[in-house]
């Protein structure tokens, strides 16, 4: 396995004053080796799970087992989950089978995921007119028990599996969950559901080396012991206090350089691959909720966050470039690039009888995908806009199991950098508040109350 | 149709410093009356086109007699075009028939579309692999004909359907190009090819009431006319110079407002139905192409451009709402909403048997959504950040079409408050240089050489 980060052009020498000089970067080495070093520690405490993830050898086995078991009963794996109990199953499917629609027919030997993340009405429907309850596997996957979404999606898909199977619905049922917190277990206990548990001190967008990932990738059919050794060499490589030979801890200084010192505030993803959209968006949930923080540590408030972007190259530069180009100097961009594909995509020899057209023929689309990202790298370099690579050599288990924790690894490090909490996510509590109040959920008093005075000043 | 913008949390008595006041609003007024005025004269003048497309009913008579003379005859459309060539088909397509992969089963009467928007060997083959070349129908779609992307990945493409029909290849191909300019047209001529134009004042980006987007919709089976109805309704409601009867009008002063008076750099677009995320990515083209311009109409430098995101709720909220709520107040937030869906999604009535979940049995998930948004909106609200929202009644074809012009109306507004240029889009023509010079096209020798600079600069 190999994955290589490559920051030369966020260099001043290539992009002038928006870009970070050797010397900011040997002077904020030690910060980054110092911050690594307290990650390290809060690991060793215990306060945080996720690089112990692809050493649980016991939890693989056990889930392996599981899903030989039970393999060749169903075509369609249905997660219902949401966030990080979405997310990173989809990251998987996309980047080891292909996004929809493209990837090959549905079977008993190759069963699809399908992920209910919404509560769109038209939307969970619609999934579940397009699958057979008899040749379905549902997997409820919720940390806590109570997201309202998962409850919702949940009660209307084991209705639907009831339906048609009667008392046999609860053997097609599997929940993710916490051991010892929420109601997903006992509910799960007392159904006889299959239960896997997610250690406390992992978090829903830290999660996809738990069972919260795997289950659905084992059920999918992916070696889910390959994502984890890639993981695992990963994980190794990411506790070195060297950024020679660590991505994530050489990484972590470049982007906190060129965000603290340059106002760099969006983060553009920009994957060179269709089968990394999915790993994007896992991203996107990954940055945005780990560093969008209104205290630091000591608790000043500081509204520190990086906005991150999901743009698919080429694609998005027919539709994101010319903004990235011209707009505000306000973006860091990092390609996301695959060195080889399984196979180069040949474009017939003949020539068409164009000149505008008659350079293509006889090269491939692999070679043409690659032009194209560097010729982007180079014009934004042009225009004095900071760009980073990230390239993988190419889209196995091991690669993406090392990409997963990667940039795990890079979060955490710059949550340590900027003296914040990555782990929580107290601002989403608020909003979910106001939902329980709007839906009646019992005890809410208080925010029904204050949604009432919310709707009152909104009249004016 | 009817389709409604509330900019009540915009407001300064909503969000405090953040927002902007009444009299900003009738200060403005005139500022933006008077910019739909010169975008008025423009269209009179014959620059920009797009307010005329859903009036050509000879160009939606053609398209719909030559769809009624094919159907039966494929259950795949497969549309080759990147961007505005893309999105467009993309958008309505999510919109009218939901989100892969829970679309209704492909047949020959209701032929699935799957747009080639990128030159990823792997997505290119494995569409190829995904469809039967004797069931499929090619749509290539290039204003200027010569897209590398688009060039690549049909020759590809056509090869793919000369194997299996021979000389039959050419009678399943469309071309949607410009009359006069670019060798897709006279490629088209020469090899027999069906083919559409769009006129030659309408840009990529504001092309889907064109040929653009309606052969693939007519294609695919969607009433097209119904698309233009709404969208000519639209068209008419978009040209009164009162805000109070012109959504497009005062959702255009107020981002205006916001954005340069507020400094709020990023357009979150949060759509509240997975069937509008396919609207979400045209939108995002849109506003990004038309608005992020380096220099004004009068040459000053600028580097203006608001960031477009795309977010889905509910999804989202698991995943950038915290960042949304805590980190840089630098946003402003549109919810996209769909007052009714077909079916509410009846969340089944018994009781579960824990009070974490029993406040949902015998909901709605539609009431549920509803609720989110809500919630959402207050909870950002009171975090002082700016939203707004646009409520269309339902998803058909008469509210989709209404809703694609209503943003290009606003698009267009904004542009001339800028006093920019929203219609053109030089930055991106430096790196379809380069890539020409890193493919080998003839002609490109002083971009060879910029780009070999490049690379010794890069070697240090």
């Amino acid at each position: 396995m190999s994955i290589r980060f490559d920051g030369t052009n966020l260099l001043d020498r290539m992009v002038g004053a928006h870009g970070i000089s050797p010397r900011d970067i040997a002077e904020g080495e030690p910060a980054a080796v110092a911050a690594l070093g307290r990650f390290h520690a809060r690991v060793e405490a215990g306060d945080y799970g996720f690089p112990h993830l692809p050493f649980d050898d016991a939890t693989v086995k056990e889930i392996r087992r599981y899903a030989d078991s039970v393999r060749g009963g169903f075509d369609t794996v249905c997660v219902v989950g949401i966030g990080g109990s979405a997310l990173g199953a989809w990251a998987l499917d996309c980047a080891l089978r292909g996004p929809h629609p493209v990837q090959p027919a549905f079977t008993v030997k190759n069963p699809r995921l399908v992920i209910l993340d919404n509560v769109d009405p038209s939307f969970v429907l619609g999934a579940l007119d397009s699958m057979n309850p008899k040749k379905t596997l549902v997997v409820v996957i919720a940390k806590s028990g109570a997201t309202a979404e998962t409850v919702a999606a949940f009660l209307i898909v084991r209705e639907w599996l009831e339906k048609a199977l009667g008392r046999k619905a609860s053997g097609r049922i599997v929940a993710v969950t916490s051991e010892n917190r929420g109601d997903l277990k006992p509910l799960a206990v007392r159904e006889g559901y299959t239960t896997f548990h997610l250690p406390e001190n992992v978090g829903g967008r830290f999660s996809v080396l738990s069972a919260v990932g795997l289950v659905p990738a084992a059920l999918a059919g992916f070696d889910i012991r390959k994502i984890c050794r890639g993981a695992a060499a990963m994980t190794s490589v990411c506790w070195k206090p060297e950024r020679a030979v660590n991505p994530a801890l050489d990484a972590a200084i470049h982007h906190w350089l060129v965000w603290t010192l340059r106002g760099k505030n969006i983060q553009v993803a920009f994957p060179y691959a269709n089968r990394l959209w999915g790993l994007a968006f896992w991203f996107r949930q990954l940055w945005a909720e780990s560093l969008g923080k209104k205290h630091d540590r000591a608790g000043n408030v500081v509204h520190v966050g990086q906005t991150p972007v999901a743009a698919l190259g080429t694609t998005d530069q027919h539709s994101q470039v010319q903004l990235y180009m011209e707009g505000p100097n306000d973006k860091v961009y990092s390609f996301w690039t695959v060195k080889k594909f399984a196979k180069p995509g040949r474009i017939p020899k003949g020539k068409v009888g164009f000149e505008s057209m008659d350079y293509l023929p006889g090269q491939t689309l692999e070679r043409l995908l690659d032009a194209e990202r560097r010729a982007t790298a180079a014009a934004l370099t042009e225009a004095s806009r900071p760009n980073c690579v990230y390239e993988v050599d190419k889209l196995d288990e091991e690669h993406v199991g090392g990409l997963l924790q990667l940039f795990e690894f890079q979060t955490a490090i710059l949550g340590e950098l900027l003296d914040i909490d990555a782990f929580d996510q107290e601002g989403v509590e608020l909003g979910k508040k106001f939902t329980f109040a709007l839906m009646g959920r019992k005890g809410q008093q208080e925010h029904v109350e204050r949604f009432q005075a919310y709707e009152r000043r909104r009249s004016g």
